[in-house]
């Protein structure tokens, strides 16, 4: 029983991407009989400094959040630009694209992962903090998101 | 705002579909720096009375669970009989294939979620209580495990 990968190990997002991020988020609010979420727009290159492997890029998304017990589903619908979202879009159709772990220490949790096989595919910035995207697809089945909030 | 589908709205498992439930366990084992969970079978069916599709089925999976904070997460191997455990993985491969919540009355939790579109896939019993996949997929990109202990 080695040491874990991150300080955290307590999922506290399920991302989904998604064609339509209105619609799904109008039935996921039906479903849990919550109001309509705000859909909110990621932030423009300027301020997020996307870079989708090693590289820049402008790729944004509309984005929904639902609280649904302990745990958020963030809704994505990307754009066309390059970036993990428009790529696992593509690539697996709609569906869950990421679990999410709020950790602190972003470079060395980056490093540690990297260290085990599981390489850096996105990051960038949000007003308050900054995520990355992990590639564990042939770890653990689905992408990790590292969050740290400023 | 209408009235939730069910009478939870908290999240307990995110359920993985998987070719490997050892490979997969074990990574998820190193991931979170947790000893290495006891895999089990689901149970014949004799006991679990599986349907799917409306048939009985002998299908049977290998199973493995771990807890990431107040989600547990499900690995499943399916067998090769039918069952949306092997339908998905075929159609989609690898992944999350449902989010689970505990509920209370699963006939009535059946009734209300296929009034509403998203119909009953499959059912069956475990030592303890019983369960049933709920398509949802259309409306909500993942499938909805509904689990009602005795």
């Amino acid at each position: 029983m080695g040491k874990p990968a991150l300080n955290s190990q307590v999922i506290t997002q399920i991302g989904f991407v998604v064609h339509d991020v209105e619609g799904t988020a109008a039935a996921y609010a039906a479903f849990f009989g919550v109001p309509m979420p705000e859909i909110t727009m990621s932030e423009p290159e300027a301020v997020a400094k996307t870079e989708y492997l090693n590289g820049p890029t402008t790729a944004r998304a509309k984005l929904a959040f639902i609280d649904a017990g302990s745990v958020q589903i963030e809704l994505i619908e990307p754009d066309q630009e390059p970036s993990t979202w428009r790529e696992f879009l593509d690539i697996h159709g709609e569906g869950v694209h990421h679990i999410a772990f709020a950790i602190e220490g972003m470079e060395a949790a980056i490093s540690t992962m990297e260290g085990r096989g599981m390489g850096l595919l996105q990051r960038g910035e949000f007003p308050g903090g900054r995520y990355a995207y992990m590639d564990a697809l042939p770890q653990l089945k689905v992408l990790v998101e590292l969050l740290e909030n400023r």
